[in-house]
């Protein structure tokens, strides 16, 4: 058997996986190496840096690659879209906001659009703007996110595909970390997995090494959602998107106070890039997702995307034979 | 191949699926039809009311079914224990606060003791007491839970259970309602489905019509988490357990107004059970998961059993030959 979907085929890769653009810590040598390994590799576009763009894009080397955008914080910079475009990325990822006008944009110079969406209403609205996959994001994800579970999401978005749009592909994210959950993503009706914490946690991820430290020792259960770092850090996100983070300090402190807050937001602003910038994890907030309780180390992208792959096969083959 | 799992080798069972224990809903006839379409039935013990009870084990008529207790209730009125294990269980459940001394009486009768739980910290807590069967429940799971996902959960506990007590047996909750997601929990390294909302959504249970309804229109979007309810009703749960329900105009009147229903508690009391006893779906809320958006019909419980079972085995094979 193999674990060849009509997301392999469609994009020409290996292993049905695509590495979650995200904001700081996917850069290109991240994107790159889930790119070597067989898989697809994005780069995290986050708030629109052009010259941090411009630095990933090189570290990726000569490995096709793709880029995923904030959309809400797309709008505030569109011209970041023109540059990326013109690099002729393998896949353009957009998430949290309407995906129009982009998807558009995108879809005009044949790249395909991969639209992540957390609620079956935002699935209905990607289908019909023709996006290539939409990605079922679980509120069990690390970073941003919204409520629904992967479990209930993939599938009843799945139907949704079926019965309106059945050329769509559906990835699942959120709390895919291992072979379990790659196979298990299978079963509900996706076509691959978009893993986001377990690349995280890859020698590749731009990540301070106390935040690996951190989630390293953390169990699922020490992960909150929560904006008050966004509120922190001055970063206007919809309220309806919070994000998971480790619990510490700052959000035992914060979490529920969010008015307080915004009445120290200079103080606190400057104390929590500071402690961003040092790794001070008490202070500032690690981006992990409840899959923290299933990562045990800091390895090659690669080597992480090997193993999920060929635990996949065996839980489904394991259980077949029975 | 068949879905035999150590689950149904333990409890000489055809099928790897539990029926949700669910407070007023699950009756005898419920767990009577999930018993002999193959599964373990349980009926829901909820806030110990010994002639309901009495009753529900007599509609279940000589098949043998389970009981299932909200254990921070069952510690107010202790009695009720004691008339369940006079009639020989084939299992009690208990969830909702620490299993202990309740699990040691029961084991001193040589029945089966399932633990659910919603944390890693008290699966280690059921695996320390000896639990026959921890039960990992999901945020998306219907009624009473807490926050963590059944897709990171169940792994976890998964990984606990192997290195610290290998027999102890595992199952998943939360958002299971098809065959998809029983082969997605058996991926994820469990021995099987606790299924909550998909047998509340059976003809045998004990649910208002107007319930039904609401919940076969609704989508897995309309759901949220909420203690409101509780509130409402002047039942004390713990703070950490919240309910998840159809969203109504209750909810969003009140929910993150918690000390003004406490203030007007007399009067939203009265008219919250009005509505619960009048069916009256936008004042007392439906008691459903995420997994609404994935129930299309109300349909006999042995029905459902069997598709899921032939859904979930037909995923797996279907993949595998590929």
């Amino acid at each position: 058997m193999s674990l060849s979907t009509r997301l392999t085929e469609r994009f020409g890769i290996k292993h049905p996986v695509i590495s979650a653009p995200m904001a700081f810590a996917a850069g290109g040598a991240l994107a790159g190496a889930v790119g070597a390994a067989g898989g697809l590799g994005l780069i995290g576009g986050g708030y629109g840096d052009a010259a941090w763009l411009d630095e990933q894009f090189a570290a990726a080397g000569n490995q096709p690659v793709g880029c995923g955008f904030i959309t809400w914080s797309l709008r505030k910079s569109p011209e970041i879209l023109d540059a990326v475009l013109a690099r002729n990325p393998k896949a353009v990822f957009l998430s949290f906001d309407d995906p129009e006008p982009f998807a558009s944009l995108i879809r005009a110079r044949s790249i395909p659009v991969i639209c992540q969406v957390q609620t079956v209403r935002d699935a209905a609205r990607a289908i019909d703007i023709g996006a290539d996959v939409v990605v079922a994001q679980g509120s069990e994800a690390g970073g941003h996110g919204e409520r629904r579970a992967t479990m209930t999401l993939v599938p009843e978005i799945a139907d949704l595909i079926a019965s309106r749009s059945p050329a769509t592909l559906l990835c699942a994210a959120g709390g895919i970390a291992d072979g379990r959950g790659l196979a298990a993503c299978l079963m509900l009706g996706a076509d691959g997995a978009v893993i986001g914490s377990r690349f995280w946690a890859s020698r590749e991820a731009l990540v301070h090494p106390n935040m690996h430290r951190a989630a390293l020792a953390a169990c699922g259960d020490d992960t909150t959602r929560s904006s008050v770092m966004d509120i922190a850090r001055r970063i206007d996100w919809p309220p309806r998107f919070t994000a998971r983070v480790l619990r510490n300090s700052f959000t035992d402190r914060w979490h529920g106070r969010e008015e307080d807050l915004r009445a120290n937001a200079d103080e606190e602003a400057a104390r929590w890039r500071k402690a961003w910038a040092e790794g001070d994890v008490d202070v500032a907030n690690t981006f992990v997702g409840e899959a923290a309780g299933l990562i045990h180390a800091i390895e090659p992208a690669g080597e992480i995307l090997d193993r999920i792959v060929r635990e996949a096969e065996a839980a489904i083959q394991g259980r077949s034979r029975i």
